[in-house]
């Protein structure tokens, strides 16, 4: 298959929050952010693959900032690297203040899709080819992330995850 | 503060997948789980604290298993350690076949909340008291865990991190 | 087929009150609860008889107490006796105070459900065998409940409710 | 406070029956069908009463038809008889085929809601006086039903329901 | 096939402002209320044609008063002219005051639907027979919006509306 | 006030076609479209103004394409023009087929918007400067649309309205 760039499936996804996506601070609740990175996040896979796409995996996700009520939230979602039937997709999300206009960094998340044919097992999916500098650096971070997520799996010995490795010595 | 067991702020959700929660091949969308994971765990984090809780992060998690539309699905949370202000709650899920009645295990995941007063500043907690075997290994395991996401965030020396080490020798 | 007992099939549901839930007295509407519980009872009845179950109707509920934004609802769904094809279910509600931890009764209701083949004709369920003192009262009850039922739909002569006419005596 | 009649507070609720709100048979769940319910009785009796009103109880409800996805259901509802501070609402639900036009009754059930003002505390509504015959009839039922309900709360003695007494002579 | 009269399909929506939909100001939202009426005005149009039915157009909406939280809000849909296969819908939208019991309008509308058969192809509908005032000079005006209609669609010579270019002269 | 570009508030919102929202042909509802293209071009009124934002009017609107379950649709907003306190907003619809990629128009739509102060009343926008060819289309033609707006109004002698009188000539 022919490599694609992240731009041909980078999705954005604004929307408002609204009362009833609110905890008793009137700010958004972590579990409607999970599901909205996740729907941003299956769109680009999507766009990559032209498969039908199932969540495999969300990576570790820290909320670093609250969205109040009434926010604005962009979510953008961006390939960082395809294997073999499955691709990593990194999220972005942005919460704008209405008065400034000033956007600001709200959360960022990791998550894999796996491309499935009609009867739901894996698929190949196009490579993905890196074009920014931003987009190279993440698509070398997503090969650690993969032998992190094995090693945890249990599915590679933590000796063979050689960049992992390097991170600890 | 007086310590409290698992057992007290146990929480279970059950309920039905529906058609507007499913993917094109009929599955329970990766987004609305974490969403309802998020829902069971902070009511969990809740009742643990008796304060409100909000969502601080989400570790790796791994979707082993699809769930079917029509499924009746029950997530299980419960804390499995407390910090100073924050709690790791453990989640399970189980789908149930409605002619066997077989349960079967579709999913687990690891949320953390931090409990907050009414400012949304972050509160202490009552520490965890584990009683059964299951939840002393779980117990023991939350500080590993609390110890990479330090690292992971930078606010650790991975040389500091001496269990988690372990796993690397 | 073998008898099963209330346990078996007892379903809890737990969760939030949503702002969109609430009426102009910032209260859980009263059908949205009727929603709530009808979810629980169809759960519970399902795991009886593992058939697909329809609601067949709802015993005279009465509504105590108010559901306040933002609480803790649990709602019990125990199954309390199964006739032919048909199940009584009994919902317990319960509510939380946040800061105290204290759980109290918000309400109760019966509902019945017949299970059903493929094709929405009723079909025999097994029988239900009580075991705790609370759950022999709730079976014996159950029988005068299906009189009065049979009674008000005039399918039976209020002169045969023996059980339901010692009431009025 | 001036009486009024059930015409001025007739409501009628017309709407679909949506993919997400159907049970595996593709009919409309019980639940929702309670809900809706619900919806245009409080309106009828915010109508009569002028004031904020809560659902206080639900008469017993018998399903008798299958409500299919797609279906246009219309829920009618009338105030039958208004006491102290509560009101009685029946309500008539109504499908209709889409290839013939032609209405069948669904189901039928009577709500009890009660005017509150702004603390929540019961306050006076006007008194309801019927006009057409099935208006009347409706209205006599009305005090019976309230009887049945006084003795079933263990507020009336059974010997005092004389109305009631009479059906089991 | 027989014509039908604007009474036969008249469909009367009513429901609450509930607080998931409205702007900061806790007014409905506009777009919420656009679905609505869309909603009323297409069982009205398949009632009218006993098919299902498409929205093909919406006319120039303005949005003239505000819909606090809270209101309750009824949406009256007739048909106003039926055409080969379209037909014409008008909205008129009241909301009422809870403690004068006062309606005003609050919006009206104009939608345009086709009816179709299984594979969407365009069939056609039953004409339509205005009978009262109102209704006769709303079959009059259909015409001309229909011309309008089609000039801006490119599909008529302005030359040759003639109902609508006497209006600017 | 300083005046801003198009793209200053260009908005998009990128979003699946789910079960909930189709009619009986598995197209998305008419009204479910309307609200989307409303909730995408308030947020491009509001990033314009950074002021409450609330629809003032919606144009003809014509439906060209059913857009199917499942569809991934792209909803474009852009300023037009921006008049006193009101913005006209531009929509553009897309929808893309999943195999080929291949993105079509599947609708598009004129809504405006008027900014308002805390308690609801019009307030001054900056003016719009258009860059692009089709940005300098579009805002021409608001004008036109503008008045003919204010004729259908009552607000315009039609005789007024010289560049849309133009057009029957």
């Amino acid at each position: 298959m022919e490599p694609k760039h992240p731009k041909d499936s980078k999705t954005i996804v604004t929307d408002l929050v609204l009362p009833s996506e609110t905890n008793p601070l009137n700010n958004l609740f972590g579990g409607e952010l999970l599901a909205r990175m996740d729907r941003a996040a299956s769109i680009a896979a999507r766009r990559h693959s032209r498969r039908i796409v199932v969540t495999a995996s969300v990576n570790h996700v820290a909320f670093k900032k609250t969205i109040p009520l009434g926010s604005v939230v962009t979510v953008e979602a961006n390939i960082s690297r395809a294997f073999k039937s499955s691709m990593e997709v990194i999220l972005d999300v942005w919460i704008e203040d209405r008065e400034s206009g000033v956007r600001s960094k709200a959360n960022d998340a990791i998550y894999t899709f796996v491309a499935v044919d009609d009867g739901g097992s894996p698929i190949g999916v196009p490579p993905l080819e890196p074009e920014t500098k931003i987009e190279k650096i993440r698509y070398e971070a997503a090969l650690r992330r993969k032998q992190l997520s094995l090693v945890l799996a249990g599915k590679m010995d933590p000796k063979d995850a050689t960049e992992l490795k390097a991170l600890f010595e």
